[in-house]
């Protein structure tokens, strides 16, 4: 990381910049340099984005969703189906189905999932407010989004298992083939569950 | 880039960090999310250290390096060798120079190299300032630091050409086989190179 005759200033811009995930040191010094030519397009705009953002982007009480408005305006909006709840992991994963459109319910993020491993315990995760939202009856189906990993199925179980009281239905996306995935390439699992769940064409 | 659901404070701040080489869009939104996530401990700190540097940091007026003095650190430092200047393309390869310790003297950034394909010319480089320092009788010699591209080698030609009469003599970085290189890796050109240059073992 030393970049000698960079001095204190520069190096510690280089410094915060390899903090950011997908940016090595080299990365960062590249980036340090490139934003040092374009000082009025994009670096004084970065840190005015990072510090308006930083100070008024909040998590939703609702949801866990980040805005700057709580409610957030996934929650707020009037023509998104209150009856329908995606419980997704991240807010990554919240945007992502948002620019599928795949989805026009209310969400909610637990914020992770369980995990042996990692020591993630129910208690550590955003579930408690899920069972309140999900005991609503305006709610009727919770799909649950989580990733296909071990701990996201593990995850999925419990929650369907902490759900059944609230009188709603639980389901989960389908497993199957990827838009353009070669079958070679494709797990066990994935085939098997995309051969079980097979429809007319 | 559209992120749907994530509010234009966040999309702004996704649009700009997408502006950094290395980070697509995809990258620029799972930085925004890390960055969301240490506010205290990386994000606020980046926006001082991006605002600060955009301020004070400045190109030297004698060798075009970035610092926050003019002259900079390299220049100013009474330790270093007056009579050897190192031109360099860009302040990244100065500090790669730096960093491997590789040279004790002044740098010379140039900014660029002489490109018809993008159309930099003479006068679009840090040319005239550097005839004006190699003509001080307390310079002896030039070393030419530039890549090993067919631009960086036409500017060599060219800056050697222009310090003729300046009574210095002129150098340029060794070609040979980089450290942990494989021959069969190699391009004729650079293993070509290295045989004429071979030495006794
Ligand atoms: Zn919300
Ligand atoms: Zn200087």
């Amino acid at each position: 990381m030393r970049t000698a005759s960079a001095g204190p200033e520069i190096e510690r811009l280089i410094t915060l910049l390899a903090k950011l995930p997908g940016l090595g040191p080299r990365s960062a010094r590249r980036a340090a340099l490139h934003l040092l030519g374009k000082r009025d397009a994009v670096m004084r705009p970065l840190a005015d984005a990072l510090a308006d953002a930083a100070d008024k982007i909040r998590a939703c009480s609702t949801c866990g969703n980040l805005d700057v408005t709580d409610p957030c305006a996934v929650c707020a909006a009037p023509n998104r189906a209150e009856k329908e709840i995606c419980v997704v992991e991240t807010v990554g994963d919240l945007w992502a189905l948002e620019r599928a459109g795949a989805f026009k319910g209310r969400y909610h993020v637990l914020g992770g999932v369980l995990s042996a491993l990692d020591g993630v315990r129910p208690d550590d995760l955003n579930i408690a407010k899920l069972i309140e939202r999900a005991s609503d009856e305006a709610v009727t189906e919770i799909v649950l989004a989580l990733n296909a990993t071990v701990d996201g199925q593990t995850t999925a179980h419990y929650l369907a298992d902490k759900l059944e009281p609230c009188g709603v239905s639980v389901t989960s996306l389908a497993r199957g083939v990827p838009v353009g995935g070669e079958l070679d390439y494709l797990d066990d699992g994935t085939l098997a569950a995309a051969f079980r769940s097979r429809s007319a064409v």
